[in-house]
């Protein structure tokens, strides 16, 4: 039989190359079992409502109304919906021409891009230009245009941290770029060393690579660290000297747990900092609808902010943005609506805050019960979670499970966390799948279980460790990094 | 000072490369006469809403209500929609974990994937498997997504019809690979001639070319045509002789306004066929919510079905699809409704055929008019739309216009396309940006714009055009084709 184009053998080997760990090994064994009738928790991916978390009434309502904007005329209409959702849903329906229903301009809706660059302008102190921004189907397909934009060949580097969301990998190998890995240090609470970055630049480029751009995120995913402002002007500095874009991935800026380290836009610091480098340093940030109180992940929202890039870039990735035609338009009006939240005095306003705020603190809570839940367990360390939805605990593999794994074939993590779905229904994903450093093991959760859950889950988790750990340890120790 | 990293020498050549007619010069044009208070009439791309189409009623109270799912506990809620619309909702939203706040899978809802399965079989009378069908962000994400799974480089070429939707040339080049054109007969009412076909394959490959693929626009686009049984089966059977698979674009499967020549699936007939093509041949077909009656173009839905596709490669475009985590719900909602129509009996289904029916038999009437006005002009000539949203016109530019273009240093079209939105305010695409024959010229319309301003449209453009051929023909006569 001759071997046809969609044969796996013949399909483009940047495809092949890639892994996305999120939607992995585990959870596809995860999907297997819940078929078969076993109760999954997934918190394999940072999904708040599929893990019970209500949605906001406030921007539900207005984007209803924007769905079925015939019920604005409808008499009724008040019985159910509030004045102010019906004033918003005129407000954003009057910025489309042809309503959800119509392709908008390639960048997202001219008049909501003006709502982002008003909240940046807030946030920041500085000006926003919403020529600028971009509106995208979430901050994911933002970062793969922008890495497209970037990537010429295996030959252009781009600085990802380790432990780094997969999206990164995966779409450096997609696109057959080189990713240039440099290490966070656990130890420092997952912080950014700018030594290993040098490092790192360094031995790329003896390597024959053009390192071109620098990826952060901030807070950190899957580590959930926050960048100091002073680590933010050491990475511009390091960024401006060596020429290269920076890639803000700032999806979790709205999910802090702690007052210490408050979240910082690596564009207010580039700012900050002044000329020249306010005026030459390339930086294009990142932001979503998914992430936050609201959650909103499968309406596929998101903008990308430009600075320091020329018009005739912007041009051309205006040019490849229009091949798809436009973002979706309903999540764009969640957008505007998160940039634009209700003001005190405005009918929903009191709602919309203890919704807000409620879902905010019960993360809070939720993040240290999960540190000082898996702090407890026997051979695992786990950092504070200070922002983002992720705990990402060390795992001290003893030699004997890390055998025990090689004869199953498998990565001594995933098969850690496989032999923990079976156990206990927790679906998880392996720290193999961020990277780490060499012979050190973690897995990545997210703490989204609903908080009622969490003493039981964490308890659940607590018994397979410690049993699994009874099972493999020598009782003579074994090195800890 | 240095050139950086997003500096437009150091992209990514294939991004500059590519090229998007279809929001391209004239569209950039139009904006900014729209700005400047011009009354514009925009049918550079297939846009109905934004054209002053309504949307139909029944599927957007539907997805309003999957919107705000609170509102099915209300009271009132019965009082501005109807019962099917509440128990439609409560459908879809039992499909989801977590409504459409939550991503779903990377292929999309479980459930929706089966309602698609099940109109493809009732359409085409043969079984289809729902996990062979992954909902997608509109087509065009798709079609980027089978192309990118294809194209391994240069020279990797795919067979796409001239004139051609930009988005397979722009996509082709963006992915790095090579456009075979095969040209369609203008006078045999833009017909697909194997021979055509056959010479092209055997012309890349002297240029060392591996065909691969062949992409299919049925009905046409630009060109309106609906290909027969006859047509398919030679194009099927061209394929499996070569080893290419066929990318079947029917988004417009729904767009038909003659009787003579219905729409006929490629699933359909290479079933018809029989082994072993029907065992062998590869197939990926692509639909979209953006076109029929429906027009949600803004919503971003579609979906794709693979037809002889192994397993092993389901998996690698599954993985590929779970980098950007899922596509959009809500317009997964809309496909389900769009597969899943309403039946007699149902309370909304008298109203639903009412809608829908009205909109398809004015574009209809549409149809004709274009076609009626555009042959009544000097030098125009124009196939009838048999199907799809466009109209492709002919125009037989005099030498003095094609020298006042060059002067002008614009290619010929685009000088007429220019000159033509100036004038009227009519916003077209130069068939240039579509692929035609050396030296024969021709304009995209969409036959979209409200029926009772047709007349005034086609009269604005009658005048224009037969001016421009008075001012431009020296009165002597010139080659036609």
């Amino acid at each position: 039989m001759t071997s046809k184009s969609l044969d796996y053998e013949n399909l483009n080997e940047n495809v092949k190359k890639c892994q996305y760990a999120v939607r992995g090994e585990l959870y596809l064994r995860a999907s297997e079992l819940q078929k078969e009738g076993k109760k999954i928790i997934f918190t394999n991916v940072g999904n708040p409502h599929a893990l019970g978390q209500k949605p906001l009434t406030f921007p539900r309502q207005v984007v209803a109304l924007c769905q079925a904007p015939f019920l604005l005329d409808d008499p009724n209409v008040g019985l159910i919906f509030p004045a102010d959702a019906i004033a918003r849903a005129k407000h954003y329906l009057s910025m489309t021409s042809g309503g959800l229903g119509a392709y908008s301009d390639s960048r997202g809706l001219p008049g909501i891009r003006k709502e982002v660059a008003e909240f940046i302008e807030k946030r920041d102190g500085y000006p926003s230009d919403p020529e600028l921004i971009f509106l995208t189907d979430g901050a994911s397909k933002g970062v793969m245009q922008i890495l497209n934009t970037i990537i010429r060949g295996a030959g252009d580097g781009i600085l990802v941290p380790v432990p780094q969301y997969p999206l990164y990998s995966a779409t450096i190998a997609l696109l057959g770029g080189s990713l240039v890995p440099y290490y966070l240090e656990e130890t420092a609470n997952w912080g950014l060393d700018i030594a290993n970055l040098r490092q790192s630049v360094a031995q790329a480029r003896s390597q024959g690579i053009t390192v071109r751009a620098m990826v952060i995120i901030n807070p950190g995913n899957p580590t959930g660290q926050c960048l100091s402002e002073a680590n933010l002007r050491e990475v511009l500095t390091f960024c401006y000297q060596n020429n290269l874009v920076l890639l803000g991935d700032e999806v979790y800026q709205q999910n802090i747990y702690q007052d210490e380290r408050p979240f910082i836009s690596a564009k207010k610091i580039l700012m900050d900092m002044g000329p020249p480098i306010s005026k030459e340093c390339q930086l294009v940030s990142f932001h979503t609808v998914s992430k936050g109180y609201w959650g909103e992940c499968g309406q596929r929202g998101g903008y990308f902010e430009m600075t320091n890039i020329s018009p005739k870039t912007v041009e051309e990735i205006y040019k490849v943005a229009s091949i798809a035609l436009s973002p979706n338009v309903p999540a764009q009006i969640f957008m505007g609506l998160m940039v634009n939240p209700l003001k005190p005095g405005d009918i929903s306003y009191e709602r919309f805050v203890r919704e807000s705020k409620g879902i905010l603190e019960s993360l809070r809570r939720r993040a240290q019960i999960m540190t000082d839940g898996f702090n407890s367990c026997r051979n695992v360390v786990c950092n504070f979670t200070e922002g983002a939805m992720y705990s990402f605990p060390q795992i001290r593999l003893p030699p004997k499970a890390i055998e025990a794994a090689k004869k199953a074939g498998k990565v001594p993590d995933v098969f850690y966390c496989l032999k923990l779905l079976e156990a206990t229904g927790i679906s998880t994903v392996p720290g193999s799948g961020f990277g780490q450093k060499e012979g050190v093991f973690h897995l990545r959760t997210t703490i989204l279980p609903a908080e009622e859950d969490m003493p039981e889950i964490m308890a659940s988790f607590k018994k397979f460790n410690d049993e699994f750990m009874e099972q493999y340890e020598d009782h003579r120790g074994y090195s800890r990094m």
